[in-house]
């Protein structure tokens, strides 16, 4: 019998991408679902996916290449998911196959918006997958770098070490290094979090304020995220860990995030609507700014940040009076 | 008898400039030494420094310019000290007057290479002045947004509230906020080790290593600086506070640091000599690596990035192998 269990990636975009070239440097065949069948038949005879994340290269002959995400669900006994949070339910409501003894990672970094929850929690709750075959891939990581072979690091989450373990095995190679961590709800939902802090970061780059105040809102983010989990799930982590800081780090300064991209454009004065019209993809922490602020106001966490960038994207408030008072919150 | 307390400062450069400009916000006269007679010239006619930060406009009517440091040490009370350390012990050797009874702050950001102290320490330990009448000033700040009027939040930290009052209320204005604290001694080497940090970051950048990289050397610094802070003054204190995290972070993302320039010419290859050569300004970084290093040595801290940088700047080693190595001690 052979025990080696299969894994495959599901979803089409930058960070499915990378993390398909990163499991092909370990394993023989990479399970890979999506949706797009002209991406597919462009994969196999490129070696590279034709919308995102162009240069990396993929080889069509290590890939199990599918649009149809039953036969995936199948055949692999782990399933890396890795597609916006926003489409998750929908992906998963064609599901006719059962997940029932699959191992389940997600990648999603963010919130379910039908269910306000948290990926993990998501497939808990919705399809009664027990927490130790559910686990987290985590940054700090764009997938930019990835492709580049930059040196990255990633966290793996798993309360079952073995599968932790097996993922880590999976993922790591000359230019990945991985750590293993146990707290799955925490890397999560600093993963969510982080997108929120880089709309805000946004917001007030595109207000006008410099470095100096984007280092302050860096590090009452980190700090105001510390809260906000430890009311979510309390246990001895270190918030400065690269799951959590460095996660926030490589959002929160990064140009290229769509999150800040977002944010930007609300701070130069578009609207929420149009801001969201110009970009062609989902900014994840718009959707995790209502489900976060949602949850601070019922557990009673102190969030300033998320605060103000709710009142921006969701009560129409005025970014430049929101962010001057926001500005006497923090330290 | 009028209680209010005279500031000066003494130093010509960037941050000395920052400051002055801060305090004349608040202050009809702000005293202000520097060595060059003719900056000093140029500063009454112009009401600018030729020399550095040339955009902040200073304005003679309100200062009392010398370059008699005697004289500003007999006719001021509070003195604040902004000046490269490396030229700290040969301006000290000029005085004549006593500093008995002054209020001294540091806003240098460094270690005494004579005597290998911070600045507090140095005048403690060589002039007697007693802990409560010596104090910090520290960002996050680049003098570069204070000449912009951009929002800035600086940290005083004196154990004496009273002092750290008086330059609290004298230093905040509509562009700057200010946070009081009691920890001269972390704070000050926060400062002096960000600078290290900044170096580091400036190799691993000159060496290739992308944003991903940078978030994790940057989420280990913290880490880092924690311990080492630790071992040399244990007191309750967040590390992820603005003085510590924020002053880390502007410095270390920030291209225009001489710090990270002159860590970054070190990993494109230059020699040390060379590097420093092609500045023309002091990376402080440099000589706080030395220090922090035979610190280290004798306090057992953890501090696997020191050590690199340390090995490259003073042992001559290959930055690009001793970047791999610490590659492997940092997660």
């Amino acid at each position: 019998m052979n025990n080696q269990k299969k894994i495959a990636v599901i979803g089409g975009g930058s960070w499915a991408t990378a993390i398909v070239k990163m499991l092909s440097e370990n394993l023989e065949t990479v399970g890979w679902y999506m949706r797009s069948k002209s991406a597919i038949d462009h994969i196999k005879k490129n070696n590279h996916n034709p919308n995102y994340l162009r240069s990396a290269d993929v080889y069509a002959s290590q890939l199990d290449l599918s649009s149809d995400i039953n036969k995936m669900v199948e055949n692999y006994d782990v399933l890396i998911f890795a597609i916006p949070s926003a489409f998750l339910v929908g992906e998963l409501e064609k599901l006719k196959k059962s997940l029932k003894g699959k191992i389940i990672f997600s990648a999603i970094k963010g919130i379910v918006p039908e269910t306000g929850l948290i990926v993990g929690e998501h497939f808990h709750n919705v399809y009664d997958i027990p927490y130790e075959k559910i686990g987290v891939i985590t940054g700090p990581c764009h997938a930019e770098e990835v492709a580049m072979e930059r040196l990255s690091y990633l966290t793996i989450a798993c309360q079952n070490q073995e599968n932790a373990k097996l993922m880590s095995k999976s993922l790591k190679s000359w230019y990945i290094k991985t750590k293993i961590s146990d707290d799955i709800i925490g890397t999560e939902y600093a993963a969510m979090l982080k997108n929120i802090y880089a709309v805000a970061a946004g917001i007030a780059h595109g207000l006008g304020y410099g470095d100096n105040f984007q280092s302050v809102l860096m590090s009452n983010a980190i700090r105001e995220m510390k809260r906000f989990i430890k009311k979510v799930h309390k246990m001895k982590r270190n918030i400065n860990n690269s799951a959590y800081l460095g996660d926030l780090l490589v959002t929160g300064y990064s140009i290229f995030s769509r999150n800040r991209q977002f944010g930007n454009m609300v701070g130069k004065g578009y609207t929420v609507k149009s801001a969201q019209m110009e970009m062609s993809m989902v900014a994840e922490g718009f959707y995790a700014t209502k489900s976060a602020f949602k949850m601070t106001a019922q557990n009673g966490a102190n969030t300033p940040i998320i605060n103000a960038v709710y009142n921006v994207l969701y009560n129409n408030k005025d970014a430049k009076k929101e962010f001057k008072k926001l500005t006497n919150k923090l330290d």
